[in-house]
């Protein structure tokens, strides 16, 4: 929220034990660091303890690099893992898309009003279909074809671009290609899809042809990490739409255009304001 | 809507074919009914058209008798299978349980108040735990327990009191019972089903312990009529409520309740308004 | 839905009496058009009577002149008056917008990607700000600015280019201007405004903060029809957004924007499906 | 959520000054208590402090009021008031109601069923008619009639049986009396009623007919501390449901009772969590 905008944000997790939340708010009352908001969770089945704080420093010249360095040392004791993210931070990403382009209108609208705080650094399809949207946006377009021979060849370039442009997430916006497994592995926990999940889920050919022939009520969406399973990873967002008997297969695939929308900018928001914590394959999200 | 209290409901349906509308209106036109609400739907992919009016008649002694054979004549050139249902109309139902009790306090209470046009004759239970309940309400109570030895006995005995008391409708208000595939046919299309469907789809064992591992943010409710295979019978309504990693497979199950009985609600009310039509194992509800 | 696409709409009203019903459909049985889907409803209260037809016509050169002219004789004796709209009818609009561009934005999305069957004619603004949007999408943009004193002749000029343009509905897309009593009045029932209403509702200066002191779980999106008071006219769509106390009265703001789109954007996709009707002051909306 | 059942609840309030955080963690660390989750919120605005921590105490013979004490010397250099809530903690109510029975019903039923830990102590209506609902919960049911002649003396005899039954809230389920302010001030932040708040705003005589007139799309209900303004008070949490032109005044008032049931039993289940802090005016509810 406001107090967010000029807040640092310090996300942590580490075993469970007696004393992780005083290790690191102990620290943050020495550094002089004024806390605006603190919310933490301690998962008693997977035994990991999770914390977000946001804090002012008090001093004006407040050193980030030397908060760092010193809460090193309290961390390890504890086997912590942190981050320290300073209050302009703005998250460099990767967008993928194919020829769809809800859900990359939807998020370069926020990336340009200033709604997501993200630096978005290129745009990689496998068609070119969407390269006049880039370039009004003034962004770099990698249209990398793809086919079953090149494949590899594809993936690599991907790789390529996404680390040459120095992205810290990768977002899969309607990028309809299945990854690697391999692919899939090297970007794990760094790259969020959104998938139109149904209810009850439909899997294997034609999903939402099983969904009418069920005549589901709602279609829904899913925003959530890639693993080594495509559409299978931790789940950050998910959202529901209404349809009914009128909605035609192809009807049900428009419908879930808007809730797809909202539900991965939800996620990519999550995941840039330190709020998504990944452990042994679920994840923790602390919100409000 | 206030108008349906005092409103005859004409339900019908039939191949598509021209004329379909016409054969209703004109014929409600020449009967002096005033029609308050008209749906008709017309399922090209299906080839099926559903209608459905509710009226006024104009004369005070309107006939539903004589309504209904007059009809006939018309509605079979279209092979049209059609319902007159009058105003004052509860539909007669028998509510199956277990020991778990918030949909069945919930149809109760609806139905103790009016809310829902419902005339429960019995409630059928394999536990004596909801007796006090069914008793408060002055409801006779089958306690008809169950085990594998007996499940034929059992089923069958299930059905005689369902037959022997009239009902229209059966409601599995968390029955937590696998109905043998005989009693799902013979009770399909009559018996609408509650179960907490999940986003996405978990099937098989412990499903609340899988939605678990992967962090869904939605738990669902689905309301269904059984046909051949329990849980995968037409749909009638669904709902969901979000949950965060704070809720643990108990909390997962507890967190369901308030939309399940909501979502089982609504499924009884479009049915016993008639606005629910099955067609080649699939719905078309004619709500608003 | 998909039989939308290539359906005629006849959509009609009139004073309450038996046969209103029938006068519509016994005419397109004889003019052998196909009813998909048909929706009426009977206002008991207001003592009116709303009707939506979709239909497909039987022979290939239907004639929407000639069917109009003929069907004139028959509604006027119920002093029906109805409107038949082609399948391929796009309706064409005016966008009025300030500085902000969200609603905007998402409006000219829809229309680009032909999900929202609009024909944008113009852009109309107070501010120069948004003329880029407006020239990627190769749109007029009248930059008409306003003060007090120039009030009445920037008026003139907005009536103007509506005329000019064909328009039969202006959007106001978070037109922060408040438009005069008379050009309330000249836009009346063909003007779509959106303003953020909240729960409960707070009238007069800085609302947002208003609401902020309460407390406000909720922040909502209200999208109605102009009439003669502006911020007051007949609802047609209506969404919520969830809030909480972190939500400072600037964030308040931000939040009800997504809400904002997606009411606005359903609003106008029910005006030109001829789905709203407006009578006596309110509006009857007949969905699904 | 689960670990909730067995935890400790510390709830704190004060004015914002730095450290408030580390005073409640440290002490929370001396005392060995293990933290399973926290969330604090610094409101610049009011410059006022919020926390909730749950924990479970690693001794086995933890003391509560041994606690108290200790951390009453800490808690008074900062101003801050605190609560500590053991894990079987129920909290003691009165219910107020009328003839109008659905949130009766439903907070009974949670009651009952132990989904909610409250304690009711008794319930007290200005009509006999709910007698047998209570009777059958084995509760204390007071008939206190009113009369504009006898107002004083019935709020008296309400004070009296609120005093001797202990309880610490009284929960108003549709009790359709104004309360004096006197008694609203007497209640002030003790008392949670439940009102039909609409979009937008409708105030003054019959509310349901004037959102009838503009043909509101939502119904709402907002949960609410009393203060001396009885309709106005903090807001602690808030639901809608959505409704069409089929929907008379009368049918808006039945459309609305789900969202009441749901809206209250979700303030009462806040407030009994300590989630809820009164500052100034305005709530600040720490959930999730």
């Amino acid at each position: 929220m406001h107090s967010e905008n000029n807040s640092w944000i310090l996300s942590a997790q580490c075993p469970s034990r007696l004393g992780t939340v005083d290790v690191v708010t102990r620290f943050l009352k020495e550094q002089g660091c004024y806390i605006t908001e603190l919310h933490s969770f301690d998962d008693y089945r997977g035994g990991q303890f999770f914390i977000r704080a946001a804090f002012l420093p008090e001093q004006a010249d407040f050193d980030g690099d030397g908060f760092r360095e010193q809460f090193t040392a309290r961390a390890s004791a504890f086997d912590m893992q942190f981050e320290l993210t300073p209050p302009d931070y703005r998250l460099p990403v990767v967008i993928m898309v194919s020829k769809t382009d809800h859900c990359l209108n939807d998020l370069l609208y926020r990336y340009r009003t200033g709604q997501l705080a993200i630096d978005v650094r290129a745009i990689v399809s496998n068609h070119p279909d969407l390269e006049p949207l880039a370039a009004w946006h003034g962004l770099p377009y990698h249209h990398l074809p793809i086919t079953p021979e090149t494949k590899a060849e594809q993936e690599a370039e991907v790789r390529r671009v996404v680390e040459e442009s120095g992205a810290e997430l990768v977002v899969l916006a309607r990028y309809m290609q299945v990854l690697s497994p391999e692919l899939c592995h090297h970007f794990a926990g760094r790259a969020i899809n959104i998938h139109h999940s149904l209810l009850p889920g439909f899997k294997g050919a034609k999903p939402y042809h099983q969904a009418y022939e069920k005549g589901v009520k709602l279609v829904g969406a899913t925003a959530h990490y890639i693993n080594d399973d495509l559409d299978e990873g931790p789940i950050i967002a998910q959202g529901v739409e209404a349809v009914d008997h009128a909605h035609y297969p192809e009807d049900l695939v428009a419908r879930g255009r808007d809730i797809e929308c909202l539900t991965l900018a939800r996620a990519v928001r999550y995941h840039l304001q330190k709020r998504v914590f990944l452990h042994a394959g679920r994840t923790v999200v602390l919100t409000g």
